[in-house]
């Protein structure tokens, strides 16, 4: 099995609702570095898993709608609790639409977003 | 599949024993950078893999219980070769056990022990 | 010359005010890893610069202080735009002022902000 | 199931074939940092997954037949395409021939190149 | 004194001439990670030490013009020897010259160039 | 004003003396990443700050002769407390003296030992 990594970042606001949450109840706000990680069996004519520039430019357009946003008022996220967790399967299911075309023959995707120096979180999927 | 990682780490002092370790027979340490990785397959009601505040205090007691010592000198070691990888799976089956109630809903989990930016361990087991 | 840094974080909501900013004019937020570094030409009897539990301790209730938070609507930060090279400042002024007597004998302070993988800031002051 | 990772690095210089590579089809080079993960299920009689030296050497030897080479001049990789995914491939069938009887026991193998803070490819294989 | 960094990168081939080279004598190449430190005294009228949008479009101007290129080949260093300390100056005077008026009010400038996870070297200049 | 950085490590044990140090006045372990810092204004004829592979050489028998050792038994650290910052002046003194010919030409040398992900000691001499 081979993969393929590359790393953007975004900025968001939010807050966490649920008494687990202690602090992050109050609005606050994180920067992910988001890793997309996209894994394939056999590699394609040229010798590779994905065209890691539409890859990155994908990347860069999903994380773009995220960022320097307050995810508190975004209407996409009404009612859900926009966790580490959660907000790595929202990127792994934009990028897997997104990808269009240049998803075929891929196998699956992971996501990790880091959102510190100490913590990060990962949703993997098929493609 | 989901996972969350939380990161702490251990100061120790240990011998190894057995012609392979060369010079790491001798009385030496490390400090372990631990990843603690804990995976789902369904997020829960409030949209997280598992209590992170309680993750991250759990494993600070693990890490805590060996950190500061010389591994040689402990009842729980002894007979056994304090190598990286059996220190990965203590961790990890320290932190099984002390998770407790935190663990409901958790598939699996993942202990890295980092010795140095050129090498590290990890041990994988269901729970 | 002797120097020992210590890490730790902080998540916080803010926005930014002036077009130079763009899109980060708007509510959003980000992680910052702080360094705070302690330097110092000799050590002291023990053969530190700076009690290392007690650097940690009041980095700690300096960034505790500021995370979790929504910068905007902090009565400390009215009139004054958040960026990451002032928020440096402020970790650095509010440590000097906190370390009390453990900053006896220091010669100076250095406080790094990493915003994300590509950017950071800091700023440097004696004491 | 345990693992052991190892680090070390080449320096090479090479082209890639297809428009899909932009400007990447010029002559240009690469720092590929090199993990080399060793998987198996169960520690040997030392307690370890693989005696880290050997496997350091034979890491070592496998990257500097490669390194300070311009991989386009190279007779091994003549009618190939030098992407990060070959690349990472050809690094661990060259590992996992080289072990010899240091791979006894192994399960699997685990190759990433790292060609920079925002992209990197990995190759999984058994043993 | 403050300071801001943004880091890029770049992947170019080159040799190096003299017996001190070793086996860099031959024609490999290098992926540099780019750190270009841009240090200031007081901050701006909005707080900053440089329009970081700026400086990051410029730094990447200048990284693009190296990149995916072999610097043997390259008219500006005919008759150089392309270490990765003589690299490390170019950029900065380079981003020095094309800063133009994001320049104002800077002190100095540091780039330092990423070659490997053990080996990177910096030029430190006024402006 | 050049700058050129080697990383290499090493693993020891020790205690340290003096209430201040907590739990860590018992015998246990640290892995140092270190850094070695040459800093030289002007370039040499070959357009380097020192020969790195001299320098690598030199940083990897410093660190050996300190490495897979318990400091407390070693004559050379009778009555000394091996503090991370004294350490870090060991290691830079060493290498000064076993430069020899190779520091010529240098102006500085910094050390920078880490001793975990969220800690690390510096020592900066002129040579």
């Amino acid at each position: 099995m081979f993969s393929v990594t590359v790393r953007d970042h975004m900025l968001i606001a939010h807050s966490l609702r649920g008494e687990v949450f202690g602090p992050a109840q109050r609005l606050h706000g994180a920067t992910y570095v988001v890793d997309a990680t996209f894994r394939r069996a056999t590699l394609d004519a040229d010798g590779i898993v994905v065209d890691i520039g539409r890859a990155t430019e994908v990347l860069r357009a999903v994380v773009g709608e995220l960022s320097y946003r307050n995810l508190d008022d975004e209407a996409d996220f009404a009612g859900t609790n926009t966790t580490t967790e959660v907000l790595a399967k929202v990127v792994a299911d934009r990028l897997a639409d997104a990808l269009g075309e240049a998803a075929r023959g891929l196998d699956g995707l992971v996501v990790t977003l880091r959102e510190s120096h100490v913590a990060w979180a990962s949703y993997e999927r098929p493609l």
